[in-house]
């Protein structure tokens, strides 16, 4: 018989067509799981499938009294209380870098989408005010990226494909991270340091407490007036209101965002700016990255079952 | 006094700032000349600057005795007729190189744009249907950029500077050209071949009658269901009517695009696609592009007037 795994967030059913083959899952839909199943059946649950952003803390584990593994899809884990987990004996789970190259490669093209102004230009196309030579006001030109300073906040996987991508355009890099590594960019010891000496901020930190909100008013008007932020990590590293205001009153000049405090929502204050260019935390949003993301989770799944350890357990836990 | 230069399309004022400190411009706003000055006046002119895509044929020519310099604002030529600028002495300019990493930046940030479906997902932000979880048919995971084949079309400077990047993202990069370089890319002997063999067409070639449509429908079927076309070069290498109608049956998956058969218009039926990113002709556009654009146009202009050979000339001119 399948081994049972609760479906903890809510997916798309296409995303879990692989696990269900493997397993007998029990899909939530994001729902609390109390009101989607009768008790008896999650008092049996050993392993449940989780979204990393998700919350999850001790009192949710408690729920179920034979939790063995949470397993996250993807690399993020910051909503999952690992220090819980720990004392729980339940092991936790996700997949380190699987989508590294999918989350670069979506803070490049926010990047470039919001410094080259790519939705003004397709509206101005398409609404005729190009045929009819009307002037558009933010069609003026603008920094290049040769040359053009990008810092780049956290050196992990994903920092490291933004770094070398950046450097193809010609750009300088910097960086911030805890640790400073063998690697030809050039390091700032303080995030206040590199918002000085940048002009675009990439933010590919992991999340957790002590990033909650370091991307604050005072390091958004350390970037200046043709400073740009760029977020493909967790809407949780920005104050999104000090960031709403920073737009507003042009102390940055724009912004890419992928992630955001309280997603699915993005507030009325940013989705009603036009320099700002959103997405629907598609980061890793390819097939690739799911295939790749997939096989981490079938791996530590199919472990946990036979009795051995995860292949890909979060290493703080 | 200052030498009379003849501003023969229509640039923004801007634009043209930096040679009206050094000569008298006759700006005629992209009108045609006859309208906007007095025959005795355009009888001395011996100089003129043109955006390079505006037509000028030997007729136009003619229409100035005394000219003997036409110099292009960017690294494009097409509009203008070579052979009769040479049969009539008249020197030909452009600014070679100039704006080469910003116009690979836009073909970049319209890759990205088209296959990773960034107004798509930006609407679906903004809109609040990603709030009210609404599906979105175009959100379905696509081909990332590590693994996928990039054909470059021409290996100028443009090119070369697109295929780095590319290679940067992981990509295989392929091109074909009437050359074929010493470079760390696959090259392809015809475009048809290359067509076959990449899910992505870059289009760097320089424009001119021996690459007129030469991207027709044949090409694009080759590039198949999940192809796209970015062209960063000149409308005219583009089939445009071939164009729409792969975009709209679904031949090809989308496309970026830059330039237009006749811009500043681009066709109704393009306009109204959802799988396009359009831009109005801003590929050279950013700061650093127009000053070193400029800093060729000076040069040119300069050497002319005081009878010295053109240093940045169109070397077939």
């Amino acid at each position: 018989m399948a081994e049972k795994v609760l479906i903890y967030s809510r997916f798309p059913k296409s995303m879990m067509a692989r696990f269900a083959e493997r397993f007998e899952l029990l899909d939530t839909g994001g729902k609390p799981a109390r009101e989607v199943f009768p008790a008896e059946e999650l008092n049996g649950i050993r392993a449940m499938l989780t979204a990393g952003g998700s919350p999850l803390g001790a009192e949710a584990m408690d729920l179920f009294p034979k939790l063995g593994a949470i397993v996250c899809y993807g690399t993020g884990y910051d909503g999952v209380d690992i220090k819980a987990a720990a004392s729980r004996n339940i092991a936790v789970g996700h997949s380190p870098g699987a989508n590294a190259a999918s989350v670069a490669d979506i803070a490049m093209t926010l990047m470039l989408a919001t410094t080259r102004r790519i939705l003004v230009a397709d509206q101005y196309v398409r609404s005729g005010d190009w045929a009819a030579s009307k002037q558009s006001p933010m069609m003026r030109p603008q920094a290049g990226m040769p040359g053009r300073r990008i810092g780049v906040f956290g050196m992990g996987e994903i920092g490291r494909k933004i770094a070398a991508r950046c450097a193809a355009f010609e750009s300088e890099v910097g960086y911030f991270s805890r640790t400073r590594y063998d690697l030809p960019y050039q390091y700032f010891p303080t995030l206040e340091a590199l918002a000085d000496w940048c002009s675009v901020l990439m933010i590919a930190v992991r999340a957790g407490a002590e990033t909650h909100h370091v991307v604050n008013a005072d390091i958004l008007k350390r970037l200046g007036a043709d400073g740009y932020v760029v977020n493909i990590s967790r809407g949780s590293v920005i104050d999104e209101k000090a960031l709403v205001a920073a737009l507003t009153d042009k102390t940055i000049a724009g912004a890419g965002l992928d992630v955001f405090e309280k997603e699915p929502h993005a507030p009325d204050a940013l989705t009603a700016l036009p320099n700002v260019v959103l997405a629907p935390h598609i980061g890793g949003h390819t097939l690739d990255s799911h295939v790749a993301m997939q096989n981490c989770v079938l791996a530590n799944l199919t472990a946990f079952f036979e009795g051995k350890p995860l292949p890909y357990a979060v290493k703080s836990a």
